[in-house]
């Protein structure tokens, strides 16, 4: 892995251009007042002088990197006392590091180590700067938020200022309870917050007792790998589907079972159908990520059915059913079931925003407790502020307010999008499914390869998500998510012109 | 698992409970203002009339308990709206449910779901109030903040104001892009103050590009075991050690082979005795866990030595390092290793507070990618905001700060508790090491198990960690790791004066 920010890298290998750049880079670094006592371990009766022993240590220190240019060191009288000796032998090792140049002192700001000091003097590792960042790490990170980014929702629509008055005032708030360990299963109102939610708005049937907070849905459908598949198992997911959450399922050492979706949801006959014993099925009813269908009622009963038959989990991933432009939504797939198969898990990144890093997980009576423990051994609980302010947020009424400005929203983006597509890409790609959530899916026509319009694409200042990278088996079809969550009308058609040109340019089969 | 709060369940089981105690119960909550539509999925031509329908599927959603007693519905216009129905058949519907009294109406506050409906027509589960919550769940959230409550701070004395005043500042100015996805290693200006701390002060090797920000210790334990190990290797660990990491490192199917520790630490002889390959150990040099000592020199250089011989990985959990009260700070293991064979891990838990849920861990250059890819499948990234807040907190000096203030105030409340266990304790405990951290370590002399004494302890408003939950393999010990930074003097005081009564009152071997 490269450096992300080189910032401290490049400020050892080049001073002339940091000093240029100012205060973020190393050796101008503003600063924190660590303790340095660990560099310079004084011992007695081994016949060196304490003088000696606190210049070598530093002497050493900065040698080693360990001390960089720039940075400041303690003043005589607190290094003094930190190591417990009297300040002459630290004066004179400070007056040996000054006169050899380690050191510099400036009037009235203290003492630092020295700017000037050559790099091949210095045992630091000189790396290049940024580029060799791997390309698959940070999938969702990369693309940044050009269009057609997916999963991103309209962060400029958020109502900010609303929720920073909640951050700060319980910030200004926090108790030393609520600064103290948490339960892993979540602050208690907010479980009982995202409960009412979900009865009320997604039909699902849960207590606020069988809510478990997560940072997000990566990690609850981790929690599921871990819970509920060991290695060996078979889960079976839908082909094409979501890829975050084959990597997540496999991480117990389950095996992944593709099953085919059609414009009803999964097919379950052909899961039906499948020889050997499958543990789980990970689905999305509500809107099948990524080719967009909903799944009928007959294809929901049949699939509960076939879970009570054979002992099997369904877990229900309602990413982003609050957003449905034709017809109403359908309820959770998890309410319809009377045999308590299904754990139904979700996240607030795409309703809110994706750094807030809070899902949940709403799980079977029979699973709770094993869900618990399983969460507090992953990463003991989530931070506290951000569940205080979640819960306000719902309870009084902001988040219900944003999801009705934002279901307006979206309709326009997306028939922003749509009228972009229709205009710029006719005969080059055809649009599969735009019923719901925050992306297209579309379908390359030809021989084009999305993995080739990808790189065209990027190029340009646009990113996508590739179709043909949610399919397990062979056989994939290609075709690009257009996400238009968090772009506005103009900026998605100046995007679907500029995808148009692009698309018409390549050769077919380039 | 049973509720940790049953507030909404109480509340369904219980009217007249619910109405003496007010707002947070079910019955009386805050209306937030969902839309309810997916409870009334309208279908046209089915020669049911509209009014009908709505009825129905209200009626339905009531006695299903997904819309509770003392909820607000929307007004007639704005269900009509969501709908897309006239307002009509809602009105009837309403007028219906008015009159058969699962609806009621008050002046001017809109309309809600009946509180007088009896429970027995309400199709909700009736839960005990808690009581079975398991004991197994949540060992660090219950004991609370009771004395001797281990790996708490003193979280009145932190620097609270500054914080709030930076959280609120980062809150109000948080950007969109601040709000999107974030980098999986942490935000690079964080990594880089993280970087700049850990070279000055504890001595570790490492750039910017070396640091991973997770969600604490126990999650940068559970990557370390991602990434390490798999089904059947073997991980060497101290005995007695960390139950937290134990739980952690055989998450990928690992298994533990125990090694005494003794004054020195870790004893690497008997680590390279062992006849099997072992593929990595953790270890606690700084500060054992839970025995307290702290590393030798020659043990280090044997054990490094040792990992590059066998080319084993070697786990430093460097968790409460900063606190020492005899001798110097010892330089991290990390920084003494010249083959790269060191994984570090920290936390902000201790030096800060439990719930910011921020660590961190410093890779080895070969493994910086496979960690980073790591960490993004586990829960993808941590929350941006205190993430830029623990920057700021870092960088202008106020981590070290209160790290300096917290070395006196501990060390003052660690000769307490040893001046407490002198006076009260006298032949029932042996202190076996209070050198550093946040807790004591005790003996409990005679025949007495620590679990009969907790249990006792629990009774009397106290609690603690049990020596022999840390051992892996046969014949633990029995001891009390007894918590102080937490608490003030004069608790401390008591609480070894109460701990003092209650184990002499025991009978031996009780």
């Amino acid at each position: 892995m490269a450096a992300s920010t080189t910032a401290g890298l490049v400020g050892i290998t080049s001073s002339i251009a940091t000093r240029a750049h100012g205060t973020d880079l190393c050796r101008v670094r503003n600063p924190a007042g660590f303790h340095i006592v660990t560099h310079v371990p004084i011992r007695r009766g081994i016949g060196v002088p304490l003088h000696q022993q606190i210049y070598d240590g530093l002497h050493r220190a900065i040698l080693d990197g360990l001390i960089r240019p720039g940075q400041r060191v303690p003043s005589t009288r607190e290094l003094a006392a930190e190591l417990g000796v009297s300040r002459l032998p630290v004066l004179g090792a400070y007056e040996q590091l000054l006169h050899e140049g380690y050191l510099t002192g400036r009037t009235g700001s203290g003492t630092f180590v020295s700017e000037a000091l050559p790099d091949d003097m210095l045992g630091v590792a000189v790396v290049e700067p940024r580029a060799t960042k791997s390309r698959a790490l940070a999938h969702r990170y990369e693309g940044g938020l050009r269009p057609f980014r997916t999963s991103l929702p309209a962060l400029d629509h958020f109502p900010q200022a609303v929720w920073a008055r909640l951050v700060a005032r319980h910030a200004h708030a926090l108790t030393p309870a609520m600064m103290a360990y948490g339960d892993p299963a979540g602050l208690p109102q907010l479980r009982s917050a995202i409960a009412d939610y979900l009865r009320t708005a997604r039909a699902v049937r849960c207590e606020a007792d069988r809510v478990l907070v997560v940072s997000g849905s990566q990690a609850a459908l981790r929690l599921c790998a871990s819970v509920l598949l060991g290695r060996g198992d078979s889960v079976a997911v839908e082909e094409p589907g979501y890829p975050g959450a084959h990597s997540a399922l496999v991480a117990s050492g389950a095996e992944l079972v593709p099953i085919p979706v059609d414009g009803e949801g999964l097919d379950v006959h052909a899961l039906d159908a499948i020889g050997k014993r499958v543990r789980a099925v990970y689905i999305t009813p509500s809107h099948q990520y990524p080719l967009g269908a909903s799944m009928s009622a007959a294809r929901r009963l049949a699939l509960l059915e076939w879970a009570g038959r054979r002992n099997a989990w369904v877990i229900e991933d309602d990413y982003d059913s609050e957003y449905r432009y034709v017809s109403r939504p359908l309820p959770a797939l998890q309410g319809m079931s009377t045999n308590d198969r299904v754990v139904y898990i979700g996240t607030f990144s795409k309703v809110l925003f994706p750094s807030i890093r809070v899902g949940y997980v709403v799980a079977p009576k029979a699973l709770c407790e094993k869900f618990a423990l399983e969460r507090e051994a992953t990463d003991v609980f989530s931070p506290t502020l951000y569940q205080l302010v979640l819960t306000d947020f719902l309870n009084d009424g902001h988040f219900a307010r944003h999801l009705r400005r934002m279901r307006l929203l979206y309709l326009s983006r997306r028939d922003a999008v749509l009228e972009g597509l229709d205009r710029y890409c006719q005969g080059v790609l055809t649009v599969h499914n735009a019923d719901a959530g925050l992306h297209v899916a579309t379908l390359l026509t030809g021989a084009l390869r999305d993995g080739d319009v990808l790189s065209h694409m990027l190029a340009r200042g646009l990113t996508a998500h590739r179709l043909s990278m949610c399919y397990v088996g062979g056989k994939p079809r290609q075709g690009l998510l257009l996400g238009f969550g968090g772009f506005d009308e103009k900026q998605l058609l100046s995007a679907t012109r500029t995808l148009g040109k692009l698309l018409n340019e390549l050769p077919v089969g380039s």
